[in-house]
């Protein structure tokens, strides 16, 4: 088999930015169905956070310089003239040589710049003993000190986390504008490919596996799943099925057969589809070399290799890319790899990326990723894998020892 | 106030993971719902995966020693006596001398043991020219290699990645047990708590922060949630909201607000739902002291920090080990921390666990921790923030340089 137009991964990833964009308006929805959302527009604060001065404590609400040179063994003798009730601003103001009762969270006085702590003072009728002395600002946190007005909150293109969100809510902003979630169709081609239902099988042929990984791997990723069923290697079927499935996804999947005519199938889909067609025929890594990204009609269409451990990788490192960019995520994100030492040499082509996968251990304290070798047929090397590590095509190999960095497998992107 | 039962962290995780267990039966749901979901039953496989012999490459099956000593000056030839289709069985058996076309993924004919790929054999009309020797199995996976019968596929307690799933259509097992999702109630408490959608804030007045925060980390972890809304510190009122809540949920979370009623009337109303009621009055933490974990009626109630900073750490702390433990969860979970080396000292007090906020940055390509400070009632410090480093109760702090393990804000666990 050929491919016309193999890409490193590097080259591969700069085509996905360029290519590919949210394809839909944004929505406005409530932040209770916002986590893990893409804001498509920036969060400016019209109010400060808290919205005034708060006490932290459970104490007395003075002027600080009432309780100078305060100590055990000679107290400051202060007035008390009132009490804070949470959730309601001081009846009266507060004057020099007063103090007020003040829960945790009570509202500052108009006055006061400070609270001594409940533990620090003694009630003696209505005459406050303090023992010890506070600075100006001590146990309290000041208007605005949380969120000042016109503070940036998040940007465009952040992922919603439940902080942020809470910090939303703090500021009174209900409702975000977000991308729609993307609606991505999974389509299994290959006439030995059957259903997971058919208990028994004849022979030649083997289970679906790529559908229901893959769509489980988009639900994690919080996109909308439409599984397309299995369709075999006749290019007139295919094109039916792969066209009445494109018209009502974002992103279209067609999960190879393992026969070279299948994928010579997903080129021609692409080609019918409508310019510009296939951008990538083939990618310099391994697995995953028989990987086909397209686009027409503006939407993206990826064409996955049939083998599963392949098929999951590649998903993993160009199929989410597609899909952070549907959603408009900015290309800054945290790199969430975890780090540990490679327990064997691992050789490698330069020119090629390889990806290999490992399964965690810690040895005196020391995470050692240990690779699982296997070929790419065999789903169950991913079942005991925790995770993949890259050794990029500028490399050799690494060597036993040596740091790598590990994309754990989990709900993250 | 006073914490009567404060307990270290550990012996918190010991009492959690001793009182909580499901609260329900399982349930058999399809595998294309069970992402994330918790095994209830172990997995044995019936079948083999593959079910037979499979090419890995587009060749000839043949028998390996008609193959020997074949070279580009030597070749070997061997009459070609028929062709294997996907997804079919061969129409006859390989004997030797002979050879049969094959497709990647083709189903091994009686007789061969290894294939030669294509691009070593020249078809000479029916007679092929081997240029290159095999050895037996090459370019094979055998029947079997991937799954045997009786393989122990999963065990009870597992969560379930999309790798795992796929494995379960392999072997055509499209229904698991799973415990069913837990339904949490949040209850928010304070006087001075407000809803989010009040657009203008009276005096001492805040918006209810906590409730979306843990609400949509609850939705992150796939537990169902109901929102039981904003009650004021009034005892008659609270026991009547967190009663009636209480009946229709697996977990009870009640975010405290910041006055010392309101913490009261958490160990009152726990006593009021039934035994054992308060297992945990204050924990060994900084931030997150006032944290209450009782059981009533078999079910969990946590009560959270009215702070949110406090409140996130203490729930993702213990809030999520115990809604592993009413989804049934093995213990064993990978720890999923990322290593970095902390960027200054940060003391500690001994006997206690401290939670500093960090934020990641990748100097030289190694990782640093760099601490986020701030007074735990300011929400945007964990913004700033990308996760979360404990600093262990018997350390008296870490300095810099040293490396740390962090905890991610994320989807997972």
């Amino acid at each position: 088999m050929k491919f016309f137009n193999v890409k490193t991964v590097d080259e591969t990833m700069v085509l996905i930015e360029e290519q590919f964009a949210p394809l839909h308006e944004p929505v406005r929805i409530s932040i209770k169905e916002a986590v893990d959302r893409i804001l498509a527009e920036g969060v400016i604060s019209r109010e400060q956070v808290p919205s005034f001065s708060r006490s932290t404590v459970d104490g007395y609400a003075v002027q600080a310089r009432t309780t100078y040179g305060a100590s055990e063994s000679m107290p400051a003798f202060i007035n008390i003239t009132g009490k804070i009730h949470m959730g309601k601003g001081a009846e009266l103001p507060l004057l020099e040589g007063e103090a007020q009762y003040i829960p945790t969270g009570g509202m500052l006085p108009d006055g006061a710049d400070s609270v001594v702590m409940i533990e620090h003072v003694e009630e003696v009728g209505e005459l406050l003993n303090v023992y010890r002395q506070v600075a100006p600002g001590e146990n309290v946190v000041r208007a605005g000190d949380d969120v000042g007005i016109g503070d940036h909150i998040m940007g465009k293109g952040s992922r919603l986390r439940p902080q942020d969100l809470g910090v939303l809510a703090a500021i009174g902003v209900t409702e975000v504008a977000v991308y729609p979630v993307p609606v991505v169709g999974i389509l299994s081609t290959g006439d030995e490919i059957v259903p997971p239902e058919k208990s028994e099988l004849s022979p030649g042929e083997i289970r679906d596996i790529n559908s229901i990984m893959i769509g489980s791997r988009l639900e994690q990723l919080g996109a909308k799943v439409i599984y397309g069923g299995i369709v075999q290697d006749e290019y007139g079927e295919f094109l039916a099925r792969a066209k009445a499935l494109f018209e009502k996804v974002d992103l279209l999947l067609l999960s190879g057969g393992s026969s070279v005519g299948t994928r010579d199938f997903t080129v021609q889909v692409l080609g019918a589809l409508g310019e510009p067609g296939v951008l990538v025929h083939g990618v310099a890594t391994k697995p995953g070399k028989p990987t086909i990204i397209g686009k027409s009609q503006g939407k993206p269409v990826m064409g996955l290799p049939g083998h599963p451990v392949s098929a999951l990788i590649m998903f993993d490192l160009m199929g989410v890319p597609i899909l952070r960019r549907l959603q408009g995520e900015s290309k800054d994100v945290l790199d969430k790899r975890i780090r540990a030492n490679l327990s064997r040499n691992v050789p490698s082509a330069v020119g090629r990326s390889d990806y290999i996968r490992v399964r965690l251990e810690e040895r005196e304290d020391e995470l050692w990723a240990v690779p699982v070798f296997g070929k790419s047929g065999l789903v169950t090397t991913l079942v005991e894998s925790d995770g993949i590590v890259e050794i990029s095509a500028n490399k050799e190999g690494i060597l036993e020892g040596e740091q790598v960095k590990i994309k754990l497998f989990g709900k993250e992107l």
